[in-house]
């Protein structure tokens, strides 16, 4: 990495400047909007999450997560404000603005705000960042600020955390009399750098920073907060708080994983906004680390519910997978994050492959059920529910969903750039040109793709098209004329340089073959097995296609064919793959349990089916991988 | 099932008329007599057990698991009492004297005894039968001062004990007035059905009885229990303890695996002893329950740490088999009785399975160091340790292998049985006749077994040899004749009814190659995997011998062949096998986690070495199932 970070880097294109009219995500987001928002609202009433942001409220059933409901209503107000962007909903609006009142009323002289440590434990504000989710509250509130602000021009919330996040700063930082300490579930890095976009106001950026750089350092802000507490020795595992090293030390993603993902994230975007490149080294080799030795095929990360977090390298238990939904998410904006910075398209490929898999499979397609943790294999018992005491993932994944848009696109000064394939359109701002995009194309179901630039005045600028990682044969033509990939190829993107003069036609067509995935040698759960995959789409077998007790008696032999079809009117429209496999037969076995027979086994049709749109039928079990 | 139980059961040979000669087991009880017993006495010393039977111990450490330190220091005097039986040693009587001596005196007048109630909650004597382990602690004095009694004919400890059952015999029962409880953890019914083997008295069989009648009937008494002690409602896992059902109506093995073991060793010898065909009718539905759907490939039993026990059917988990060294000597205890009483190979079979890997892994060569948990994979870092907090494995596993003669035959009215095959000779008494049958050979490495009977005058009556289960093909020759096996087999035994003159020779050969062992398809864990037996020995693959990290890389196809060598410096002699099996490489899979490419392989030798003796070299991963 040896670019100047602050030079060039991309923009997102905001999902307010992207349409969908594809038939994949356009009735995502649509499900979303009609559903799942106003589902989650009815559960933030009746689980008593917006009255305890009342001034009166008196805690009622002590529950140890109203530590964090203030997120919960913050992530539903960033979600609801995202759909407002591009949906006007004035019901929906008032909705958001009795909840913005609140939060004014709730909130101190001083600026803080915070429910719990407000109505139920106001001695004990800051005395425990390492576990008490303060400054995260503060992070998701200042997001949904954001959020509501840019797609209402309402300040009110702004105002709200403008006034909390000074007061804030008054109290941390390095200067002698304030706190050294920073958060114990990091978010407030990155909401403080999204403050500072929207505000210009430099000190969040600093502040966000503080918490970066004061972070695992020595001596340990945990311990010594824990002795005031009066423990002493103070229990500290500090990796699960990713706060075991100062960062630019660390080289190895440990600990909650949902953590761990906002602490990038932040790091991303303090290196993006300051230009400080060993924080972007940092995050090269932690990337490295998990993408390489810790992601699930599924984009899933965090192995084990343990620490609801990250175990060891190759380690991939397929059953008790974790890998929460809101971790997912977090390796979304990771990712993206730091495409922007390094234009790489294997941050797009991470980003693609959790998006396309292990984040939407943490809700289901009537968009009221949701997943926490999202194993690659079930024996039948693990289901959707319609919320959690614990509620991080609902809010979470509908706040992806409504923002979708923004992943598609970025733009520079002098480019042009499309990371992912959806069909709808997209207005970008490439140095002074107004550059429409359209895109025509089936995908992830076909990889074809028909690319409309539009400009108003003939422009030079350079359109960078992502060949995806998955993507073994790719071929490109512009206006009906073939390009050779080899010569215009860059980190993963095909660079087209030229004056685009109107209405130019690209068209890209990625191969898209069954593909029998196998993972690392040293990941030995997988051994002996293989996932199908067709382009971004990961396949798992479900029971309500292959009536197999237990599923891993079903084998699919390499020189197995795969035929693909598109089932409009199964799941949502889905392709299905389907073969010819084995199973083990029971011939044999009766009152047997070990025997030096060798197993017997007869042909069996295997269907596989997206392995994000699972437990979307009869309950039953569920397998990724495959023995071949 | 429809002999009376009570008409002509078998009677184990006990240990003292069993010498051994062995390479196998004689080394084993030498190094349990000379290091382990001695080893566990300065465990018990160190550690405070041996105080805490001080009448004047005031406790220090408080320790939850005192509640059963009382059974540490009995199981342990078992272990001692049998070695004394066969290697008389007055220093290490003299120890056990002390320690009578010390029970004697912590007895309290009404004769109850333990020194968890009678030194630290006196007040709270028989309050929490469910969880306090009082009476599993009385159980194991009980077996303790049966054994003690046996090998020095001193009736100190038997008299103790004799008084406490008196008192428990005095508190529970059927009649108004009394407690209708029964044990949390079961134990005290297999002691007090050895109690009145003793001491002749039937009070002890009939509450023998009535703790396994009363077990699970409703109202349940652990939930009076608790709500006396103010816990409404009471926490209720029933199942934990086998008392979620009355006995006779229970078909599924559940709950805490040792707990489950001894319940059911307690049935069968109250079955036994009272003829009662319901009891044993119910230990054999939960027998098949264990053997067909939930015993390990090596006799391991109990598939979770979470309670320490069963989980469901056809699940094997590897790496994180709980498989508790107890647990594994409770399966070779019950296996035992229900041999007695039904005279089926297949509980021989069981039992010879869990002797010869399940348990004996339990412990290392050097015989100082002790599994608790025995799983059938490891990554490496499972490694024994000296001594545990809660260290029920240790002495149990030490008076296992000091009673193991025990184990080999039977002798009833009509018939001498021999159930294991061991270097060495068992003097039995069938009917009025002596008979001395010595063994010649050098199994489990070796299935030729040459048996000399010898009758001081001539007699009629039936030889019983078990034909294992394992094996496929065995020979039989009277004084040189052959004689065909298909005609003499009965319930897994050939029988041999003749008159025995003096010195004939039976030779008897079982083929004994090695055996690629399938699990039940039904068994996901294992499907696509094998395992290598030869003759009662499960294998395993060590990294000691196969320097593959991870072990799943290496597979073993069907056609390979395998080769037996002997080798008498090896792991204190064992027979190890080799083979050519595969081993996925790393080639072309450098900075990538998942691939489209089939995964490479070149050949690998591959050396297994019995799984029983696993982690006595340099520590390292470990495997039993091997893809095949």
């Amino acid at each position: 990495m040896t670019q100047d970070l602050t030079i060039s880097p991309l923009r997102p294109v905001n999902f307010t400047r992207v349409q969908l009219r594809d038939s994949f995500w356009l009735p995502r987001t649509e499900i979303n909007r009609k559903v799942t928002i106003p589902a989650m609202y009815k559960h933030l009433k009746e689980t008593g999450r917006l009255d305890s942001i009342n001034p009166d409220y008196r805690p009622g059933d002590p529950s140890s997560h109203h530590i964090f409901w203030d997120s919960d209503i913050a992530k539903w107000i960033e979600a609801a404000a995202y759909t407002l962007s591009i949906h006007p909903d004035p019901d929906l609006e008032n909705l958001m603005d009795q909840i913005v009142v609140k939060f004014g009323a709730l909130q101190r002289a001083d600026g803080y705000l915070n429910s719990w440590f407000v109505s139920v434990e106001p001695e004990k504000r800051w005395t425990n960042l390492r576990d008490k989710h303060e400054l995260y509250c503060f992070g998701h509130l200042t997001e949904a600020a954001v959020a509501y602000f840019q797609a209402t021009g309402k300040k009110q919330l702004l105002d709200i955390m403008v006034k909390y996040a000074d007061y804030i700063d008054s109290v941390f930082g390095p200067q002698e009399g304030k706190l050294h300490g920073y958060p114990g579930h990091e978010e407030a890095e990155l909401a403080l750098v999204k403050l500072y976009r929207v505000t210009g106001e430099k000190r969040y950026l600093r502040l966000a920073k503080y918490f970066i750089d004061a972070r695992g350092t020595t001596p340990h802000y945990y311990d010594a907060e824990a002795r005031r507490r009066g423990e002493d020795p103070p229990r500290a595992n500090h990796e699960y708080h990713q706060a075991h090293l100062p960062v630019r030390e660390q080289t190895r993603v440990v600990g909650h994983s949902v953590r761990a993902m906002y602490l990038y994230s932040g790091m991303a975007d303090v290196a993006k906004d300051t230009g400080d490149r060993t924080l972007a080294e940092a995050c090269e080799k932690l990337w490295e680390d998990l993408c390489l030795r810790q992601m699930y095929i599924t984009g899933g990360i965090g192995q084990t519910r343990s620490h609801e977090g990250f175990t060891f390298h190759y380690d991939f238990p397929e059953e008790t997978a974790y890998c929460e939904t809101c971790a997912s998410i977090g390796l979304v904006f990771w990712a993206h994050r730091l495409l922007q910075m390094e234009k790489d398209s294997r941050f797009a490929d991470a980003m693609e492959r959790a998006l396309y898999n292990g984040t939407i499979s943490g809700y289901s397609l009537s968009g009221d059920r949701f997943f926490y943790e999202n194993p690659v294999a079930s024996l039948g018992g693990h289901h959707r529910q319609d919320w959690f005491r614990c509620s991080c993932c609902p809010p979470n994944i509908s706040r992806m969903i409504a923002g979708i848009g923004q992943y598609v696109y970025s733009e520079g000064e002098t480019e042009a750039w499309v990371h992912l394939y959806i069909r709808g359109s997209g207005e970008l701002c490439v140095g002074q040109d107004n550059v429409r995009i359209e895109q025509d194309t089936r995908y992830p179901w076909d990889g074809t793709i028909r690319l409309t630039v539009g400009v108003s005045n003939p422009a030079h600028f350079t359109l960078a098209l992502r060949i995806p990682g998955w993507c073994q044969k790719a071929s490109l033509s512009i206006n009906g004329t073939p390009v050779e990939l080899d010569g215009i190829m860059a980190r993963g993107y095909a660079k087209i340089h030229r004056e685009w003069t109107g209405r130019d036609e690209v068209a890209l067509s990625l191969d898209m073959p069954v593909e029998r995935v196998s993972s690392h040698p040293s990941a030995r759960q997988m051994s002996g097995k293989t996932a199908l995959q067709r382009g971004p789409i990961v396949y798992c077998l479900e029971e309500a296609d292959n009536p197999v007790t237990p599923l891993a008696r079903i084998s699919l032999p390499y020189e197995s064919e795969l035929s693909v079809e598109y089932k409009p009117d199964l799941l949502g429209g889905v392709a299905v793959l389907t073969g010819m496999g084995e199973v083990i037969n029971d011939q044999g076995w009766d009152g047997v349990l070990y025997s030096s027979k060798k197993p017997v086994t007869e042909p069996f049709p295997i269907k596989a089916v997206p392995y994000c749109v699972w437990d979307n039928r009869e309950p039953g079990q569920m397998l990724v991988w495959v023995r071949t």
